[in-house]
């Protein structure tokens, strides 16, 4: 382990350095040896899923670890997405004259080294390389161990392809040792990794957050929320609700709680609650909730209050007010993605202030919480953190910026 | 320190949300509460003085903890200086409309509750929480056990101004007991305090990142470079060297090894060392160094180029050319700020890139590196991690941004 961090270092330094047609030269032919070693990766990806099947996973993991045709031709056009996008390093902005006469500004650097930690998805190891890649970082990925073997192939595309541009190989590391405790070392690899990136289930991320001793840019949960506020547009109301749920139901951004002002659920609630019951979301809802349909809606427990469902369940509750709404979004979310649907101005601006989240959105679903999206083109992940990085990571959060600065002999007096 | 933290949480709820013009008039209040409490401060403030001489604290430790008139007065200054700056927070940038119709962009936001941790100078005192409450941050101070009472006095004039400006005293709180546990339990209070800064010697700042499972701004060494090109204009080269070496030595921005190109040495170095050497300052050099002066310039060992003296001691080396400078500084430098003197285009461009350091200057001295001559304001210190901030960290540094979403009854499809 200690032999692959200094390689990686090394190789920090030189990517640092390597121009934009070379990275994107690196990519491209990545995505060549996927192509052409297809068959290696589904008949290495049916090893893991027969591994899987015999292991007992259940029918999701099984689904995140199978590689079909159309996922190879995802990864490969995600490839070819990232080489389009626009080489974050080296840009110079916001130089400004400063009274001495110097002129400063900010030069955009990579990271250095990035370590991604990641369970089921053998994907992940193409997209993560590949990110790290074009930011000018080197990059250690340990994948779960269900899928070693499909990521092994998939890691030798992603050799030929920086041995074909020439980049040396340790640009991108695999930590092939299923030896559980090689986690455990890569986090405390002070010397050698600059951040950590848990990508997976709520378990792995809150191990990496406890056990790390390199910063983490983390993304624990998705406890999002619609608030309808007085007076909104029913319609608009209508829409972004039913698509913030039932758009994609596992997904971090999608809605888990409705708020609506009691002045408004009379109008909305009737038919929103109907709609939602075809569509067979199952419901949970306050005892003002509850009138409108006590046959179909449970009582919401606290729990449902604290709940990511990641399911075809939603809680709704009634509030006074926005304040009200507020208040409950910041207490018992995850400070992930919220919406308010408003005509009111002051509202609006109201909730954008308040909601401390890193997502907040205004007449929109928070189903357009993502890079693609924001215009990110690309992202690693959603930190829920604050520090560095908050809500999607695309290229720019993985990297860093320095101070520069031009004089024509300048003193300090 | 439970409760204290829950107290700082509620806390930063509030000033995140309070206008500019309320925490401008706390800080004007505890500007003009230190004022009327000057005479209380400085008897105090003696009271650390008498005891940190019977404890036989050296005399540097003692010049940094007392205060004096003038010193009162730069703390009340300073203060006024904050006031002075535009408010961060709430600020909206990079509103753009994406394809799907819905336009995106950031707003900036207080990080939450800031814990500084800092040694002997009780003005951090006042430093730190002007910076914290303006960018909207409450914050836990702990200042060193030596500086006890005139911390107690400082945080009188603090509670004071915000009592005043009807802002709940717990926006700054100090820990006073002198019992060192408390600074173990600060750095692992991960629910109350959203990132450490600490302020001081090295093994205080490597205390706490050694400890701390917190996020921690930190700032570590400062060894400092300036590089002397092929072809430098020597009255630039010669000046900046002065500058950079001479203006102040314990400052981490001075410049602690010289190198020189071998084309630039013969007409350089013989003025320079001359002038280094009325001025007192030890040179130590490498052996093609020394033959300008092999009486006044002693041999470089291997530590030299590792140390940052923080004194009147300079270590100069020859090199060959721009390359083995580049490389000697990414190596052997402690990635703070260094410098190139050229003439060159090309040179400058690559010295700017290669050269991995929070601040790269071209033809300016070292001694710019600092966040009132870059105009950030006022600093909270240098930061030397890439992640989140590096370099001087300002109001903007204490500071995240979140993505905001303005749209019209956008779905996503």
């Amino acid at each position: 382990m200690t032999q692959l961090g200094q390689h990686a270092r090394a190789a920090a330094e030189c990517l640092a350095q390597t121009d934009p047609e070379l990275k994107n030269d690196a990519l491209l032919k990545i995505a060549d040896a996927i192509n052409q070693k297809r068959d290696l990766i589904k008949t290495e990806n049916q090893k893991d899923m027969r591994d899987g099947e015999s292991n007992g996973l259940d029918a999701a993991f099984l689904d995140r670890l199978l590689l079909s045709d159309t996922r190879i031709d995802a990864m490969i056009e995600g490839l070819r997405q990232i080489v389009s996008l626009p080489d974050p390093i080296g840009e110079i902005s916001e130089m400004e004259y400063r009274p001495s006469g110097i002129q400063v500004g900010k030069m955009r650097v990579p990271l250095g080294v990035i370590g991604i930690i990641y369970e089921s998805r053998p994907n992940v190891t193409i997209d993560a390389a590949a990110l790290c890649l074009k930011s000018g970082n080197a990059s250690i990925l340990r994948g779960g161990k269900e899928a070693i073997n499909s990521n092994q192939a998939i890691y030798q595309c992603i050799e030929q392809g920086l041995q074909q541009a020439g980049l040396p190989q340790t640009c991108v590391q695999v930590i092939s040792t299923i030896d559980r405790s090689a986690v455990g070392m890569m986090l405390n690899m002070r010397d050698s990794i600059d951040v950590i990136i848990p990508r997976g289930g709520k378990s792995l991320i809150e191990r990496v957050s406890a056990e790390a001793s390199i910063p983490v840019i983390k993304h624990l949960d998705g406890l999002c929320h619609v608030y309808i506020d007085d007076g909104a547009d029913l319609s608009k109301a209508f829409n972004i609700a039913i698509n913030a749920k039932t758009r994609r139901y596992g997904v971090c951004n999608a809605m888990e709680t409705l708020l609506v002002a009691e002045s408004a659920a009379a109008d909305l609630l009737p038919d929103l609650i109907s709609a939602l019951i075809d569509k067979e979301v199952e419901l949970r809802g306050c005892a003002r909730t509850r009138q409108f349909n006590p046959a179909a809606i449970a009582a919401a427990s606290d729990e449902d209050w604290e709940t990511e469902y990641l399911a075809p369940v939603l809680s709704i509750k009634v509030v006074d007010n926005l304040e009200q709404a507020i208040t409950h979004i910041n207490h018992h979310g995850s400070h992930h993605t919220d919406a308010i649907v408003t005509e009111d101005y002051t509202r609006a601006r109201h909730f954008l202030r308040r909601v401390d989240s890193s997502s907040v959105l205004v007449n929109a679903s928070t189903a357009f919480a993502d890079g693609f999206e924001y215009g990110l083109g690309a992202e690693i992940g959603v930190s829920t953190d604050k520090l560095h990085a908050r809500g999607p990571v695309g290229l720019k959060g993985l990297t860093s910026q320095k101070y520069i600065v031009f004089g024509d002999g300048h003193i300090r007096h």
